[in-house]
Parts: structure tokens; sequence; C-alpha cells
């Protein structure tokens, strides 16, 4: 990496707790030069814009949270085994980016103007959508998972409880609503999914 | 109504799609007296500052949502029918004000600065547990909800399938994750939280 990429890099993982925690109106210019200790000219020579930067700041705070949720995922080798660790990991682990969910900070924050933000947030939530399937699909061919489970289905319904009990347990600065969305959804995949033998 | 209560009332009811759509930080004076048709000073005649001014917008935005969801629910009788009622209206119904749930929009909004927002946001949020916790104590006290169901829990179930699914949907411009999470939450209703006679 060149010195340039690396105060890029730097820039980004700065101004990321900013962007997620005060959304893309809220994190102003004097603010993300406080966070990154530049001048106006010195951020503006790594990006093009406020935009940009905040684009590559979500990117950047996604990668971070998904990698917190899929931790030691490859050692777990039932597909419904998976999926539960996948939500324990939600429910344990965050990404190194404080804030909440980038996800649903973003979606909120852009889902009534800001395109660039909103297409990103979309594509996270479509590349999630097919992590979730992917796991699902290869349950049923390997018959661990029923085969009448509608998989773009059972993916939004973890991804709805869960973020809708972020959204909860932020508010109510618990833990709790997290952990009710985890039992009923591994109650869920034990009664309606899961293939016993 | 005085013309001056009037005036304030026309405010909060025009300022509320303004807030709800791009957040508090993204509605500039500007914008807010643009929509109002009002100068600075006018609206500051009737509110000692933009955080009371989108405090009550939100309100307003809360309580229009409310309606929408309450729809016709004082006609069903059985206490999972209604719990089934209240989760269609969520689905088929909106408030009259544009951008998405009120709730979901300023929780994310407030949930790491705007201390007088997210008071108001933790109040609706209760207010909506305990409206739904109401629901399902009269359903166990009636013997139509099983005993062993902890209504606070469940409350949390549904408002978090809800919201979490407004969130996949608003990206997707698509109503289907809020038809998905109906039919979950319906599902389990059934399964979970009815007594059959």
């Amino acid at each position: 990496m060149t010195k340039g990429e690396r105060t890029r890099e730097r820039i980004i993982r700065q101004a990321a707790p900013l962007f997620n925690q005060r959304g893309y109106e809220g994190s102003s210019m004097q603010e993300i030069m406080a966070a990154t200790e530049l001048e106006k000219g010195g951020i503006y020579r790594h990006f093009s814009s406020k935009q940009e930067l905040a684009a590559k700041a979500f990117d950047y705070a996604w990668a971070e949270a998904m990698k917190a949720r899929r931790h030691d995922l490859d050692g777990v080798d039932n597909s419904v085994d998976k999926l539960k660790r996948y939500i324990a990991n939600f429910v344990e682990r965050r990404g190194s980016v404080p804030g909440g969910c980038p996800l649903l900070n973003t979606a909120t924050d852009s889902d009534d103007g800001n395109a660039v933000l909103r297409t990103r947030a979309r594509k996270a939530l479509r590349g999630w959508q097919n992590f979730l399937e992917a796991i699902i699909a290869d349950g049923i061919r390997k018959s661990e998972i029923r085969a009448n489970v509608e998989k773009a289905k059972l993916a939004n319904v973890i991804i709805a409880s869960l973020e809708g009990a972020i959204m909860i347990g932020r508010l109510e600065q618990s833990l709790e609503p997290l952990r009710t969305a985890q039992s009923h959804l591994d109650d869920y995949l034990e009664a309606k999914v899961r293939i016993k033998n």
C-alpha cells in the first residue's frame, strides 16, 4: 500500500463511527475533519465528495459487522446449526464500528433520499440475503432442512427479526430484545425447518 | 381552538413529513420554512426550538401511524384474532405521514444522540408494547391465549418482525417482506399462542 492508500483507509476507518452514529446529514464536514485530524483539502484529496466518503465508510462498517456475525461459522457443519450460530453471533458480537447495525442505520437514513447510500444499503441487504439463502439451499440439498422451506422467506424472517430487535434493544439499552428474537428464531428453526433423524 | 393554536397544529402537520423522511439533521430550517410557508420568526413564535418542533412532529406522525394500525380493532372479539388484525393493519395501512414508520426512523436517528427525540421514541415504543401486552393479558385471562405465553416477549417478537420487515421492504420498494412477516407471525400465533377449543 502506498502512503496515499494508507491515508485513505485511515480516513474511512475514522469517519465510519461518525457516519454510523450520526447519519449522513448529521455528520458535518467539521466533525469529519475533527475525527480524521485533517483539513478539508486533505480529505478531498482522497475522496471526490462527502457522499463518496460516506459510501466507503458504510462499506467498511458493513464489512466489519459481517466479519463479526460470520465468526467461526465455517467450523459448523449442519446447516441449521450454522443458522443458529449465525444468529448467536449476531446477538453476542459487534462489529468494530460503534452505533448499531450499519445496514439498519443507512437504510432508514437513505430510504427517502440519498440515492448513492441507498444503492449501497440495498447491495448490502442483497448480499446478506444471498449468504443466508446459500446456507438454506445447502441444507435442503443435504436433507438437513425441509424441502418446503422457502429460502428467500426464511432469510427475510431471520433478518427482519434481528434488525427489529436491534432497534428495540438500542432504545431500551438492553440485550434482552435480541435474546428474545434469538430464542424465537431458534425455536422456529427446530420446529419448522430442521429435519430430525 | 384559537388562531394561534390552529397555526401551531398546521406547522406540526406540515413539518412532520419532512422530519419523518429526512431525519432531524436532514431537515434544515430552510426546508421547514418552505414546507410551512413561514419565516423563521413565524415558526419560533410557536416553538421554542427546532427540537421542540421535531418532538411534536414525531408525536403527530406516531399518533397517525397508531390510528392506522388500530383501525377497526375494537370490533374484533377474540384476542388472537385481534393480534392478527393488528398485524394485517400494519401491513396494509399507512399513517398519513409519508416516510415509513416514525418509530423506526426516529429510533435509528436519535439512538446515538438527540436525547429529546430518543426519550420520545422510547415512550412511543413503551406505549406500543403496553398496547400489545394488554391484548395478550386479556387473552390469557379469557383462556384464548396459552397461560405460558410471556406477554413482553410476544409483544417484542411482533414489533421486531414488523419493524425489521419495514426496513427490508422500504429498501426493496416491495410489500413482500411485510407479507412474509405477517404470515410468519400468523402461523406462530396459531401454533404456539392460541388455545383451540
